[in-house]
């Protein structure tokens, strides 16, 4: 499985079977989880593609992780969206797209991910320094799919690809703790980006520039701030209020 | 250490601090957190409570976990909030209450107890089978101070302690993924106590019929759910939605 990018996990799988199934080229799963991939194992054997079943060591190692919940999907490399696509899409959808300014752990990024698809955020922008990183497999298998369902675009310069995006006339809001603007009754235009920043030093300063407004979640004061992905699925909860839901 | 409450965190430890001080009995702590903790210190110095600098090795083994950033605060046992007077509190402050139906992970146990605590949530009331498990170490430092800023209670029956609540008027409002109410613009009524079930069972039945309403988070079903802790964090967010924040 060397070459392709091995998607980890039995919801990240099963989602690259349901989104792209064109890209896969191989699949091992456990028998533990021989009903879950019934359909996918039918539809490997019809167009033979490699798909068996292994020893959960053998999982383990090719997966050099024992977080794989009993399925391996190799695939194609992912398909980036160029950031003038995003734009269009933006646009033409007048969407809703999140910004990751720095975001450094993978479950974070991963938790961030799940609660994007389940809102139904059309895309998620990674910003970070060159060489960038892409996203982590952990990061796919935690958004339990997720990954599969919003489009990615990636940058190693957010502030300069934020600049772009508000030219074409998308709205920018950046999270901040500190800000005085609460969150709960913001009226989000379309199309958003909203930015959440670096785990410990929130929005940088370039990025910020970029931010037509700047919204917080307003807490009690009791303790300083919410985990990073809940205070996410809060934020992301607000910017897609009231919109239909799309039915995936 | 020994017959007593060992809270371990630095945040979970300084909110002792702030909250109850007359319950500490003795603190470690290392040198990497020497200057957040130089009030305390300085305290316990004047109350002759012992409070000494450790090696990580010593509080490694003191705390037998690796994850207490630094601190552990040796307390007398938490004090329960009893039901009758969460009853009481909750009728008089018109407050909110979270009801925890046999949740059992411990980080997702304080995840939500940090959200309560962050969103001004006046008490927590834990229900778990006899013998009912308190609230684990582990769910204490995940809570980040939550858990000394929320009133708590436990129960080992949560569907009879809370017909008992609703007797006295008290409303209790259940979260159930597959519920078609949208929580979105649903009016939470005060007092009021939120249900959130087992991360694999949701509600129980005999909880459910003690339920005034069951509400939902809106998903565009493109994954089929939250993780618990954001579910949680954006339930709790809209209970509390509009209410004046506390300051503590």
């Amino acid at each position: 499985m060397n070459e392709s990018e091995v998607v980890q996990g039995l919801h990240a799988g099963l989602a690259v079977f349901r989104k792209r199934p064109d890209d896969i080229l191989r699949v091992a799963y456990s028998r533990a989880v021989r009903r879950e991939v019934t359909s996918l194992a039918k539809w490997a054997a019809s167009r033979r593609i490699p798909c068996q079943e292994a020893s959960e060591g053998e999982l383990d190692r090719i997966a050099q992780s024992k977080h794989h919940e009993g399925l391996l999907v190799a695939t194609r490399p992912r398909r980036w969206l160029p950031a003038a696509d995003l734009a269009e899409r933006l646009l033409r959808d007048r969407g809703t797209c999140l910004a990751l300014d720095r975001v450094r752990n993978p479950y974070n990024v991963g938790a961030i991910l799940r609660s994007a698809a389940f809102f139904g955020v059309d895309a998620c922008l990674l910003g970070a320094p060159a060489p960038h990183p892409g996203l982590a497999p952990v990061a796919v298998r935690v958004a339990e799919g997720g990954a599969e369902h919003v489009g990615l675009a990636r940058t190693t310069d957010l502030a300069d690809t934020l600049s772009r995006l508000r030219a074409r006339g998308v709205r920018v809001v950046g999270a901040d703790g500190h800000s005085p603007t609460n969150v709960a009754g913001y009226a989000f235009q379309r199309p958003t980006v909203l930015v959440l920043g670096n785990e410990v030093e929130g929005l940088g300063e370039r990025i910020r520039a970029q931010c037509d407004a700047v919204v917080s979640i307003r807490g009690s004061g009791a303790v300083e701030s919410l985990n990073v992905a809940v205070a996410a699925g809060v934020l992301i909860g607000e910017m897609t209020r009231g919109r239909p839901s799309s039915g995936s």
